[in-house]
Formats: C-alpha cells, sequence, structure tokens
C-alpha cells in the first residue's frame, strides 16, 4: 500500500484518511466479490444479503485486520478472506439485532433496516446466509473464483476457529443475550465489561487476530495483536455509548439514545460522561503501549485505535 | 462397529436397529460434549442451544455421514465432527424456521418449539449460536478436548467449505426463501423440485459427503456417495410431505397439513399419493444402484435409503 506506513509530517492527518479509504475500496471490491450477484435465484435473498452489506459502512474491522496483517510484514491481499468474513459476521449480527424480537431499530447507517425494507423472514434468513458465507469465505481461494479450493488448509481452519469462537455463543451471541436480559436491570460495572467485551470486543479483537493470523504472524505478535484488539474494541463500545448520548440521529444515521431510554445499560449512564470519556482514552493509551514490539511500522494501527474514540460517526 | 455391515438372515431388520441405535449413542454423546453446559454464562442461551439438539430427533443426518465414512474404510469417530456439525445445522435450521415470522410452528419433535419455551429473541440466537458451534466443531480436535486445534487443516477447510455451501445461500437458505415466496404461487413440478433439493437435499447430500471426506474417500467414492446423497435427500423430503398428509400430529410430533393448508406446495398436492409414492421409491433404488462399486460393504446405506421412505415418523 503506498501511503503507509510512513506519514509525512506536514499532513498526518490526510495521510490516514488516505490509509482508510485505499484498504476500504479493497474491502469493498473483496465483499462485493464474494456476495452472490441479485439476479442469481432467489433474488430477494440476494438483494437482502447486498443491502445489509453494501452501500455504507466505516469497514472499522476489515481495515483493523489489514492493518495487523501489514505489521506483521504481511500482503494486505493475503489478509482479504479474513477481512471480508469479520465484515460479513459484523453485517449479520447487525440484522439480527435489529429485529422486532430483539433491538426493533428502524435505521441504520442512516437507511432503514433490512427488516423494514425486506421483511422479517428475509432479514432472518439473509443474515443467516451472510453468517454462512463468512465461513466459506474463509476456504475459497479467491473472490474471483469462489469454487476454488484455499491452497492453506491449516491457514483456514484456524482462520475457522478464530471466527467461530468470536462470533459464537461464548462470544457475539453471548453478549447480545446479556445486553437484552440486562434491560431493567441492576445496573453493575461488571456487567456492563461482560457485555461489551463479548458484544463488541471479541470481534474487533478476531479482526486483529485473523489479520495476523494470515501474515503468518508469531505467537508474539499474536499476543501483543490480541491485548490491541481487546482494548480497542472496549474502547469502540465505549465511545459507541458516548456518541449516542451527545449525537443526533442525523449526525449518527441510527436512531439514538433508544438504550438509556429502554433501560439499557451504558458506559455514560453508569459513571458519567466524563469518567467515560478518561476510560476509553486510557483504553486507546493502553492499545497503543500494546504495539511497542512492532516500533515505528505501527503507525497505522495506533492512528486506527486514536479513530475509534476520536470518530463523529 | 460390532453390528455392521453384516447382517443375519434371520433378522434383518433387528440388526439394522440395532446399528443404528449404537451410532446414535455415539452421536448423541458428541452433541452433548460439544454444546456448552448450561450452568455456563449465559445460562438462558446454553438451555435454548440444548434444548434444540438434544431429547429427540432421529439423527438421520449424522448416521448417514458415519456410514459414508465407514463404506469409504474409515473409522467412525474420526466422522463425529462432520456428524455433529450437520446435526448442529439442520437443529438451527429447524428453530429459526419454526420462528412466527416464518412458518409460525408450535411443536417440534412432539414437543414446544424453542420460541414457544424461550421466546424469539434467544430462539434466534440460539440458532446462530447453533451455526457458529458447527463451524467450530469442524476446526477441534475432539469434544473433550475442545479447545484444541484439529490436526489436518486440510481436512478441517474442505468439510468447512462443503458444510457452508451445503447450508449457506444457494442451499438450505435459498429452499427456505423460496418456500416462503412460493406460498400461495402457481403450482410447478419445477419449483417443487428446486425447493426440495436445497431445503433438505443439500444437506443430506452434504452429511454424506462430509463423512466420506473425513475418512479420505477418493473423488470416484465422493461422486458415487454424492450421487446416493442426492437421491436419499429428495426421497426423505417426498415421504415427508406424504407422512404430512397421511398422518396424526401425535404420529409426527409436530403439526401436520400445515402446508397444504397454507398453499404451500407439497409433492403429494402436486402429483397426487399413489404417483408422490412412486417417485420417492424410484429416488430409492437410485440411490442404491449408486452404491454398487462399494459392493456388500454398503448394506447399511442401502438400508438407510430404505428406512428414509419407510419410517412411520
Amino acid at each position: 500500500m503506498s501511503s503507509s506506513p510512513e506519514p509525512s509530517a506536514a499532513e498526518p492527518q490526510a495521510w490516514f484518511e488516505r490509509a482508510c479509504a485505499e484498504r476500504r475500496r479493497l474491502v469493498d471490491s473483496a465483499l462485493e466479490g464474494w456476495l452472490p450477484p441479485e439476479d442469481e435465484r432467489p433474488p430477494e435473498l440476494h438483494a437482502a444479503m447486498r443491502y445489509a452489506v453494501l452501500g455504507g459502512g466505516k469497514r472499522l474491522r476489515p481495515i483493523l485486520a489489514l492493518a495487523a496483517a501489514e505489521v506483521c510484514g504481511g500482503e494486505v491481499e493475503r489478509a482479504l478472506p479474513a477481512a471480508a468474513a469479520v465484515e460479513f459476521v459484523h453485517c449479520y449480527s447487525l440484522v439480527h439485532d435489529d429485529l422486532p424480537a430483539m433491538d426493533d431499530d428502524d435505521l441504520r447507517r442512516g437507511r432503514p433496516t433490512c427488516h423494514k425494507v425486506f421483511g422479517e423472514a428475509m432479514a432472518i434468513l439473509a443474515g443467516d446466509a451472510l453468517l454462512t458465507l463468512a465461513f466459506e469465505v474463509l476456504t475459497s481461494a479467491s473472490p474471483v473464483e469462489p469454487t476454488g479450493q484455499v491452497e492453506d488448509g491449516a491457514l483456514a481452519a484456524a482462520l475457522v476457529s478464530e471466527l467461530a469462537k468470536a462470533a459464537g455463543h461464548a462470544a457475539i451471541v453471548a453478549g447480545q443475550v446479556a445486553d437484552i436480559l440486562a434491560q431493567g436491570a441492576e445496573p453493575s460495572a461488571e456487567l456492563l465489561d461482560y457485555i461489551h467485551r463479548n458484544k463488541t470486543g471479541a470481534l474487533i479483537r478476531g479482526a486483529v487476530r485473523m489479520g495476523a493470523l494470515s501474515a503468518g504472524a508469531s505467537q508474539e505478535q499474536l499476543q501483543a495483536l490480541g491485548t490491541f484488539g481487546e482494548c480497542t474494541g472496549l474502547a469502540f463500545q465505549i465511545a459507541d455509548d458516548i456518541l449516542d448520548a451527545t449525537s443526533s440521529p442525523e449526525e449518527l444515521g441510527k436512531t439514538t439514545r433508544k438504550d438509556p431510554a429502554r433501560g439499557k445499560l451504558t458506559y455514560p449512564g453508569l459513571v458519567g460522561l466524563e469518567k467515560a470519556r478518561e476510560t476509553a482514552d486510557g483504553l486507546v493509551e493502553e492499545a497503543i503501549a500494546s504495539l511497542a514490539p512492532f516500533g515505528r511500522e505501527a503507525r497505522f494501527l495506533e492512528e486506527l485505535a486514536r479513530f475509534v474514540v476520536l470518530r463523529k460517526r
């Protein structure tokens, strides 16, 4: 990638934005290539899957996966299956979380949610298909030749294992269950931490580790990047709670302040805005400290961690 | 397995039932070992997952996977991850299909459906977690040591690829979408065939192929068993339609005759009971013919194909 890792001192912000945009283009084109075409049978399903994935999204998780691969000396292209699979899982979880039986949300990324456009049945099925596609992608050779078998079976198996653990009953799904059951429950820092770590943190940590695995990272590198991902993931969710409390729906592209109104736990609700900001900043510092072994090569990952708490939407 | 492959001429039926029961016990114990314990956090989710999988079920798909492994000269134990993964996918698809937004069924395997007991949100999430667990199982070394990494990465990757294709947007999910959209549509043999092949046939074919892959089958063996699985899968769904039209809810353990009442396509509805029976019998003969290369070793698979159309429930 031409614009990484070294920024010119004069324009650090422009460098970071260019680096993100370049990787976002790569990711978007991989996602597009792996999604079934809309005119393939059954078109209703494929339209719903494409709606849920394309047209918006910061692609933070896949960009983190690519950056983790790069910091370990790998090629971004080799990390594209990991990056795309993580984004498919992220999109599936949003579609299911937004369902009437769950968070009942009407707005997502500035557009009506999937079930509002395609109906509940199709939204459930599009989510199921995206989750399944994530695992298929990890075992296909390339988006151009999706039926080709992957060459490195051991890598594919390690990625599937990592993704299944980050997405499953002891991670994302556990977090969503705890989140739903916590509505109206006694506020507790331990419970809120459990929800955030699982619902959001686990997939961000998984994205970083899967990128590193794709680059053949050493155990030490995996360990350091795991810590980086964990801290960044928690900081992300706290920043999300803060944004929810301080932004308008127009700014965020989704309904705001539904969580506190429903009696859901949030960081600002539990400890106040000021303390929530301090916690998020502390986590970003911890994330950046864990990158020490990589030296100057980690500049892009550092900026990504900072972006997570500073982003406007 | 002691009771396979050779039946005594005097008691073919008892031999077959014993062979099924032995494998069912193996499968049940593997499923139990891979499911998260109910007292692990969050218990509500794990209770729903266990409810959806344990306590009932013929385990036809996993038994087919084990039998396919055996006919290729493999050990049943080595095919247990494939067998369990297929059953987890089957159970997840039942939980989601039964949801109010889909088929809205109250009864399954003689008990209230998952969402009737645990609520819609928990049923959606339990289904999501079971689908994810299926892929995790394929990359873990054993149910006893579920965190150990699988040794044969290439095999694990091939199994993940096969399962993702059998479960995804071009198979199970496509079949369910077409089934929902077909309600009240113009009856057509082509459409009904498309629905059955995808909704039921693909996973039965996948189960057989995954068992064979676990045993290191040759391309010729995979080809023959793929045909066997395809014919058996279609025969199974036609037999299901026939049972639905001719049994009571008590006999089947699920609501009957909802499909025709809803305007859903069924084989007996399209061609009549007699012709539907003939088609199913023809498919079983075709399935059995495809086993010719395996000779007498294929006796158990033959009986399984016959059982598929003769079963009472």
